[in-house]
């Protein structure tokens, strides 16, 4: 699956992913080449100052992460950890209940979600963890940005659109409103904390443009003099999608994906059980081979090479020869993440708590800064 | 105008009434017939026991009360509050900008606010008035209620309705989400405070059917075993259209409006300006003769008569004993909101801030603790 970044729309179990070029044609071919010009510029301005950035990324705990999430985003935000930007992770609890009744058991997942960032290298002293429920004063800035975009520009969003279509097909009840207003949460959550770079898949340019839209027309509207909110940068991140080992979308719900909470058993079986074809000379064709090619991206992540370089030095050993080296990365690379996991549950329960109380505590502080800004701003200080 | 009434969706300057009978029939002739009955019922438990209830009642700071406002909804308040009804009354800042894109001075128009509401006999020690902005709780529950209703049940909403095509005829940018979730903000501010008792005029009857949708489906969601929300009973209150001294609605944008603030001479010049017709015989017949019969609902209203009554005593003596009749009741009936007005304006503006944070520091101790409870029954603490 592509996996979800910065409180996703809801795309499991079964939403499909909306296209880039939409309809409106707001991300053309040419739309997407200048934002990944962009993200280049910016990559090379983060490593001369890392200070000048501030990320916001997260997801929605819908279940433990697995290798879908690690490398379409988690190591991504380790590798900017690493490099000294400062980051903002949220646990976009309400999300979860964009496109469902039930939450299922929030704190057993959230604990889960807490453990997988630990074990795959975030470190809760220099990016804050928090939950979207534990901070009213972000969630307040839904009212004020709510007045900044009409609803013919929500129904416009991809995402909006495309959720539209797959209720209707599903003949369930109605988008709620929680989905139809979610690209203006996103807003609040990323312009909360001053959030100027948000790391996105190329089809997830159209949220940040609500965002971007949301900071512009408040600092015109009530911060002329002096723009308030930054309008943040999309840093297009690759993000591969990750197959099964069934040859489909790896997801949580499709039953067939491997959880950075696997044991070495279970990850020597994933692979094993990895769908491959018969052509003894293994090389990276994505469209053609999409199982060799998935192992291929999963064995050359862990290895630290390109797909192609690692297909290049298993030449005609074949898939056998293939799932050994995958095997091989993926054991060296998850072992590090199983012993920090294993460290961090040990703490037992309390830890965990702490841990997120403490983020919680830093994002309301700036939650409550920010919003004090916004009333005086709007002249709501009586 | 038909004076407002809890977060009241923007209907100054122009926008029309929702007809009660919708197109989707949720409220046809029956409904109302049966509300009335039902608001007749409750006015005898009030009377038995007043403190079963919590009223939540409120409108959006757009200017200086006038007229209109007193007699359809202030005055309403304030006779709650003789009885011994616990009111919440909510200033909706955040209201103002759901279908303009500039707030106006709200610093200086709350002001007004309060001091017309202190005119009329609202005493904060025993109605907390609060504004919508400065209670973070209270909006956060905007996004659990949101995943409540869907776009389709939003779209019914007879003022959303309205409100389409009234901007499609004013070829203005469309509505904003801001307006388009309002009947949602609208169940926060009721059920934040657990109100069970929300006054409305009978077109406005759809808005708490939302609200009492949102507590239902918490209710069963959340807390099956034991309601959590009440689903609150809307009092119909008798809100008859007052007229300017032009005959058209009294509306501060039409400038035909008698404000509370009035001196005794402009409430006299008010009441000489006002147009009447040149039958001698005074009669209470709103459809044939509604400049006679606003002057006759107002000289009742303050004369603690009724207009039929008011009409009788006039008998044929003409417009212009009417008249003389209508401006003694009203100069009798202001002077003393006039008195108790410039005391409270004497005070400075410290005694109208420090009265506010009272409101709001109660708003806020109230919306914390629910949302508390809300967080622990959707088992979002962790």
């Amino acid at each position: 699956m592509n996996p979800p970044t910065v409180t996703p729309a809801p795309t499991e179990p079964a939403a499909p992913s909306p296209s880039v070029a939409t309809t409106d044609g707001v991300y053309s071919t040419e739309s997407v080449r200048t934002a990944r010009e962009r993200s280049a510029v910016l990559e090379q301005q983060i490593a001369a100052d890392p200070s000048r950035f501030r990320v916001l990324t997260g997801e929605r705990p819908t279940g433990a992460l697995h290798l879908g999430h690690l490398i379409g985003t988690v190591d991504n935000r380790v590798r900017l950890q690493a490099q000294g930007v400062e980051i903002f992770l949220i646990v976009a609890d309400y999300q979860v209940i964009t496109d469902r009744d039930v939450a299922g058991d929030l704190p057993a997942v959230v604990r889960e979600v807490l453990l997988d960032y630990l074990a795959a290298g975030i470190d809760p002293e220099a990016t804050t963890i928090f939950t979207h429920s534990a901070v009213p004063a972000l969630n307040q800035l839904l009212l004020p940005f709510l007045s900044l975009v009409t609803v013919a520009e929500l129904e416009r969003n991809p995402t909006v659109k495309a959720e539209t279509a797959a209720a209707e097909k599903r003949g369930r009840r109605g988008m709620s409103g929680l989905m139809f207003t979610y690209p203006v949460h996103q807003a609040a959550d990323i312009l909360f904390c001053h959030a100027n770079l948000v790391p996105v898949g190329q089809d997830q340019l159209p949220h940040l443009e609500i965002t971007r839209t949301v900071a512009r027309r408040f600092n015109y509207r009530y911060a002329a003099d002096r723009p308030y909110f930054p309008e943040p940068d999309a840093l297009i991140v690759p993000a591969p999608t990750i197959l099964g080992n069934d040859g489909a979308k790896m997801s949580k719900s499709a039953g067939n994906a491997l959880e950075i909470r696997a044991s070495e058993d279970e990850t020597v079986a994933f692979v094993k059980k990895a769908k491959t074809d018969s052509e003894r000379h293994i090389t990276y064709e994505p469209d053609r081979r999409p199982e060799i090619a998935n192992l291929l991206t999963i064995g050359a992540h862990f290895a630290g090479t390109t797909p192609e370089a690692l297909a290049e030095s298993v030449g005609t050993a074949g898939a056998g020869r293939l799932k050994q080296v995958v095997t091989e990365a993926l054991v060296e690379g998850l072992r590090p993440m199983r012993a920090r996991r294993a460290e961090a549950a040990a703490h037992g329960p309390e830890y965990l708590h702490d841990l997120l109380a403490r983020g919680n505590a830093r994002a309301n502080e700036i939650a409550d800064s920010t919003l004090d800004d916004v009333r005086d701003l709007m002249r709501m200080t009586y």
